[in-house]
């Protein structure tokens, strides 16, 4: 049972970011600019880094979503599955292997960046921008991950309701829905 | 030295934000909005807040300037040194600590804030409002402490930096300073 009262059609995030809404549009935009705005990084890549930060912080609901958002965007389910599993025996590029084990590290805390780990990134052809990033976006689900778990949010009723909202943030992105998609909600 | 190359001059989370400043803005304002818009928190308690989780994280560049800003608001330096070193036995109202010590749960991982820790914090007074502010602003914190940590930014050259940095966030807030203001960066 969640800490406060939320609305109870509305499991993880989905409820928070409705309980203030002035709180929750700046972190809608920042999650759609990071995720889905332009990037050498592609938005399965960058699914994936969110899947790995609230798997290594063990939130469900977090980890449930993007796990489902990677796989539709990658098209199939193996490498989210191989990648939470172990990062380096992962069907990834070595690029993304440095890359998730710097936004791993980083879900836990920033300190455990090491210049090698870094330089790992660099030597396998990561640039500034997409250090930056990977370090972003692991720092914006180490924000969901203890948003969602600190409140004791739900876990939707049944497991179908991922794919439905997998299928809302690959195609609509993290922005509020426009009228007319009210039906995408639980 | 950071792990990618930022302006020398901007320390710590400013030379982050001003690197990419499309993701800088939402968190600005995000961050204006929890921690200076309404509340029945008052700035100094919500700058304690963002001191705990930083502390708590050991992140040395937020630690201080929060320190800072919380001491400038409080008028003295004793509680913020008090809430560090032991929220229990700091001078501090009987729901700020248990507010506090929901903070510092949840910049670790928020499935460390238990059912009890939230019971105690509603007995002493704490309204659903606050503790989702609470959580929110240690979620928040839990952010910049990686973001800042996890690209290895680097402190300031002088510690009176600090004192400026308050000032500005104290009398001016976490948004984009107004031309003219320039001064007041490093």
């Amino acid at each position: 049972m969640p800490h406060i009262e939320l609305e109870s059609h509305l499991p993880g995030i989905t409820g928070l970011l409705e309980y203030r809404k002035d709180t929750g549009q700046p972190i809608r935009e920042l999650t759609q600019i990071l995720m889905r705005g332009s990037s050498t990084l592609t938005e399965g890549e960058r699914e994936l880094i969110a899947t790995i930060v609230s798997h290594g912080n063990q939130c469900r609901f977090c980890t449930t979503a993007h796990t489902a958002a990677a796989d539709l965007l990658l098209g199939e389910k193996a490498t989210t599955r191989a990648v939470k599993e172990d990062i380096e025996s992962a069907p990834v590029s070595g690029k993304m292997k440095a890359l998730l084990a710097i936004a791993k590290a980083t879900g836990k805390n920033g300190k455990l960046v090491t210049p090698q780990m870094v330089e790992r990134a660099k030597a396998e052809g990561a640039t500034d921008a997409e250090l930056h990033d990977t370090v972003l976006i692991a720092a914006l689900f180490s924000l969901y991950n203890r948003y969602v778990d600190g409140m004791a949010t739900a876990m939707p009723d049944n497991e179908a309701y991922f794919d439905t909202l997998a299928e809302r943030i690959v195609h609509h992105g993290y922005t509020r829905l426009p009228q007319g998609y009210d039906h995408l909600k639980q």
